[in-house]
């Protein structure tokens, strides 16, 4: 249960300047929009848990909103920025990039703005990498183009050293764009700059393609992906129907969460079986997956079958424990294991089979954002310049139920996100294959 | 002030089968995502209104959540569907379709579905339409295409008749797809229903591509048609720039709401000046629009704007009020209105310019669901097969807040979903294109 | 009949230096690829007509192959170039300037080249507009834009001052990419660097979206523009078959020649009726077009009309003869006469109707090139510059059957053009869309 | 060298049936586009051969147009006609399928025509696959899709099987639509009826996405694939760009010919080294392609490496010759060699590296046809329906130099169709990547 101080949001101080938004937002003062120091959002509207009936709703646990303050923390002036990108890439990262830059520069007249090369290590001296200085001219059309300008790497480096170039650099602010790791990196550097008294603001955008950050409606660059992972899925359709005994095998990405797997296909019914991390399945055996498989290719003729790449790790004999260079667990390799199984199986039963596999992971994550996601990775910078520049720290901004808003590091990375076995999501996902609830 | 009455739910008695789901929804039973009779959401999460401090959360309005219910009111084997859709195309029309039967037949059984032709006239006898059998294997594949497969029509009927061909049909269900003037004529039928007595439930899908339906988060086929908005934008920027004085003026849907213009132009950031019917602007004098877009045009040598449909509407002299068949006010075409004042002015102040104007409506429209809304509908489909099997009645159901909810028709057209003039989205604009807050 | 002297080129002189390219060239001596100076390629290869019976092959009218020499006639050190593009847009124009730049630079080590903005008036001191440096870096990426990045305008201007403009900047080779205006223009252009005894290289690379320069097997854009259009063929048939009596008009391209519109037929088979310029159509009377539109709208309820912009000139009674500023004749608009006509005709025979009109010309000519286009243009623009550094003038570079040729400006320029209406192609378009072979 | 009796079709007997089109043919007799029968096109029109210089032009090697003939060798009302795909996937099968059937019945008035499932082995019966009765209606959408309605395989089968079927369903046409392997089953076929003193036509409609066809223009389907295939480099760069160390290799299809290599990089302008089949290239020592590609990693970055999947074939130390089903040599794979040679060799160098690894041609393949290759396939379709009516027989229809003509099959499949490494296309690449001329 989440309560009150896993909401709270750290600030480095009080807020004594005008922002140079103030003549905008003066006219905004009468609306419930203008965001007020003490404004809260629920948590949780749902009304289904009885230990909250009674209580009074503002005692209840809420977050703070997203949004530009009246007075800010940091003098426009004299603040000096940094901006990172880390683990992998993700429709967006650009935009990001380029909605902070805007932001900065043209609304609150921030003068230097640095981005650091191929994540963390960009701020360590001996991987000699460049600071990149970003001006709006230098981000315009940055969008255009997938990837990060930036580069980016897997893996954290020592906070201590990093710290050590933000105070050479004289940096106010460090907006960090990353997953799960990344942001337990960020946490890290928040305790130097803490331990040494720094006042540094360290804000996050979180980047997961697999939607699995807790507590917020979708991550940036998830449409995008599962739009892409779209055309995969039917392009294994086409392969399947095309060839006696045509199989289709899809590995997508969703490492401990199978959203785009599960979104993707029901986006483009063309799927017949849909495996993800969140539900176990059983291979061998009369209700098993691999049996069902062989009945479905001898009646319909083909089949396709959509695996998240974490899925099915249970099966993976020779899986052994580890961790990247991020801290992720080291995954084995779901999609490459079911292609030997699936063909193994079909083949000893005599049935005549033609498996295509397709791993389209990094042509996914690699193309622009899309609209909607653009506009979306645009309104999600603004967010996170308008906290930092209102002092807030060791926070990342989201949107959750629509509303951008701030949510503490900690609170971020406490858990995953994950499709949920019994909600509504897989239900549809069951519904749009015909698969069975289990392969037992 | 929304009240705990206009939240309130018709149904057309209790639920007494049991679902053909029961077996899927019976593992569901220990978790929190299972619909029951008496879960609520809250309709308002914000804390910001004095009023609502201390108290206690259930005493706050609140709203029926979406979901499939383990006990019916509909016995599957005997019911019969009727779906209409109605007013102007939006990407997604046949994604719901195809949804809703689906759904019906897969899941619950129902055995006949039909499709009445080419909106509400569909069931005027004195028209000639025929009714069309709308089994699975005939809408499989209906997604990949824009338009609806069943015609609409823009206009209400006289809703005596729309009864007599239910009970001439037996329709036990009707789902009614349209905007604002479809639901006002949904709320007839109803109204008739009970005059007679009838055990018959009217489920609405929401439509609009203007995205004005009011307390959802956004309307199906909205983020196709930005999407393919942009594209136009782009467009109009290419053609600015390559030519002297170039003047790219796009047109966009929207009637009384900005969204469409202000969602694309924050995704491709080509625009100089969106107008928007929220917004009201002055064309003439020192600060109106015309001379701000002249010094734009000379000192930039090209300029890019956006124009909503109803944006201006006090400026077009010749605009005769009236209404269309649906009952909308019927708009000047303020496109065409602004082409000739931009050229007359720039003429006039002897500045060299070359107008482009597109006006992309039709295409825009008539386009596919993306892959979003294309998994969206299907969700909201779900959603108002399991309302209506349940009883429901003069109901929409429609994503709040990420949740499916149940919105009682009277709410729903009670008022217009704007875009707030000192809004967050309406401030990324201003800050997006440059322009002044107010032309005046 | 084409002679021999239609045929041959213009040269500046002989070619006395060794090109850069000689290493490269050296290795391929043995090939047929090689282009010696006395290569030549028929013009016809047909046999079908009886004149050429007997006749010695090398007596036949040839064309100059395009592609790299082992001598040329500028000294790449000394070489200054100069690029101007003319006339409407048209997709790949970046595409085309980007491979002069490249090719130039890279491969001859040209290294001062010029663009003039804005067409010829770019070469007027008048109109004040500057002159752009043009370096590989500055044209890199400027094929993922559509549009031109010198800008554009209709219209010659005074070839003395043209020349002048040449003369004052010491350009040795001008490339002009345009139509058949722009083309008439490069000729006088030579008119006048001739009478001045200059040794001024003029290449043209021919620009026609609407493919109606002859002898040329396809301009560049071409393709990239009819897959546009079947966009907005579909988008009207989809739009037709929503409404009651639904009609799709669309309006393409196609000033004197109706290419763009069979071809986006032949590949989107949704039109019911094309009219293009090169076939009369009669209106009214029994087997008019309009009275057919009538019984195939009330046969099937709806119909696709796609109309090249150039067609059906005869019926514009306000047609009032003129030139714009390019010199083309100015054309009334008979896609509105057709909505107006169609509207009427249909409502005085009690038919229902609903007419859209689409007008995608803008959107079409706006977009990038297409890869097949990219590539082609890249190719174009390497033969241009090898034809200049050649010195040859006053000719375009084209392929023809398949092979990069040099064809002399004033043949360029001869005649149009034109769809054949006895061809294959207006054949398949007759089958594809089942119209009668006249409406008369 | 080609000679006259390379050239000669052979036909069935002589047309003595009006074809139905006669009355459309009749308006065209006066133009040089009606097809005689003793029509013919020079095979080649180049010049530079000194064999050719005083020669008559009507003795020198010609080609027999394609289009309608005036009269026909098979009644309509009586012939039955079978269809079948071999081989892989490739763009435009079904528009091919289409385009064949469209123009039997609606244009000759043919009733029967049968698909065969499954490739070659469609006809034997005891692979027990059924037969598809194609008409109008079942065809009319299918270019909507990637793939082949009819399912293909690899392989051929015994012809005097495959004629016993012929016979069985008194089948008069056979469309093959298959590649290099299909066609010589075909000249078996082919062989088989002659020796039975059958009349049957067997026309072919030559398919291979990597463009190896000789004597045409290019084969249906490529620009689509070349135009995907653009997709993948793109994504490798952003990836390259994107990483520190980053390598983006991309495996293309390309057995005997690197066509789509060298297309889609002078499109997309993303790769520094292009690999082909026609072009060996050392890996190792001071001037192979390993230690040019570590010096480009050091200098740049990152590096993008596109190879055709019968590239390196020398390299393959565990590559043992052999066919696969369709008699085609079966390649080692190179794109894995090199990913491994790669990552090894920078890894010696301790250069830091990040290789991503692309294999996209079963996405590539299975697109739907672009616009341009719709149109296309469908007057390929045309073609071989005008040739196979005339009883022409043992050729295939095709393209070169922008007409449509007969080629016998024998001399279809007499040789490869390859990247000449001395030509044009192969130095425009040179020039777009900057790789060196050779590895040695």
């Amino acid at each position: 249960m989440i309560g009150h101080q896993d909401l709270a949001v750290r600030t480095l101080g009080p807020c004594r300047i005008d922002s140079p938004l103030a003549e905008r937002l003066a006219a905004r003062e009468t609306t419930q929009h203008s965001v007020e120091e003490d404004d809260r959002i629920l948590f949780d509207d749902t009304l289904s848990m009885a230990g909250t009936r009674g209580v009074p709703v503002d005692q209840l646990p809420s977050l703070e909103p997203g949004g530009p303050r009246k007075r800010i923390y940091f003098d426009p002036a004299k603040t000096r920025v940094g901006i990172v990108t880390c683990g992998g890439l993700c429709p967006g990262l650009n935009d990001v990039i380029r909605g902070l830059v805007l932001e900065l520069c043209r609304h609150y007249g921030v003068r230097r703005i640095v981005g650091f090369r191929n994540g963390y290590r960009g701020f360590i001296p001996h991987y000699g990498e460049d600071v990149v200085d970003l001006s709006p001219e230098v981000v315009q059309h940055i969008d255009d183009e997938g990837g990060t300008i930036l580069g980016t790497s897997r893996g954290v480096q020592d906070p201590e050293e990093i710290v050590d170039a933000l105070e050479r650099l004289a940096i106010n602010i460090l907006f960090v764009i990353g997953g799960d790791g990344t942001i337990r990196g960020a946490m890290e550097v928040v305790r130097v700059i803490q331990e040494r008294g720094l006042k540094i603001a360290v804000v996050g955008v979180p980047k997961t393609i697999d939607n699995d950050i807790p507590y917020i409606d979708q991550s940036f660059g998830f449409q995008t992906a599962m739009a892409e992972a779209t055309k995969s899925i039917h392009a294994a359709s086409v392969e399947a129907r095309s060839a006696p005994g045509g199989v289709g095998l899809v590995k997508l990405m969703g490492r401990h969460s199978g959203f785009i797997a599960c979104y993707s296909v029901l986006a483009k019914d063309d799927a017949d079986y849909v495996l993800i991390p969140e539900v176990p399945f059983a291979l061998h055996g009369e209700r098993g997956f691999l049996e069902h498989l062989r009945r479905r290719v001898e009646d319909r003729g083909h089949a396709v079958v959509v695996v998240a790449e974490g899925a099915g790790q249970e099966h993976i004999e020779e899986h052994e424990p580890g961790r990247d260079a991020s801290g992720n667990v080291r995954l084995g390799d779901v999609g490459r294991l079911l292609r030997r199984l699936i063909t193994e199986h079909l083949d000893d039963a005599k049935v005549e089979n033609n498996v295509r596999y397709f791993d389209p992971s990094y042509a996914i994550r690699s193309v622009p954002a899309n609209p909607y996601d653009s506009a979306y990775c645009l309104r999600l910078a603004h967010a996170a310049v308008h906290a930092a520049m209102a002092g807030r720290t060791e926070v990342i901004v989201a949107r959750r139920r629509r509303r951008f808003v701030h949510i503490p590091m900690p609170l971020a990375v406490s858990r995953r996100n994950h499709v949920d076995p019994l909600g509504d999501l897989w239900m549809s996902v069951l519904e749009a294959t015909g698969q069975p609830v289990r392969f037992e």
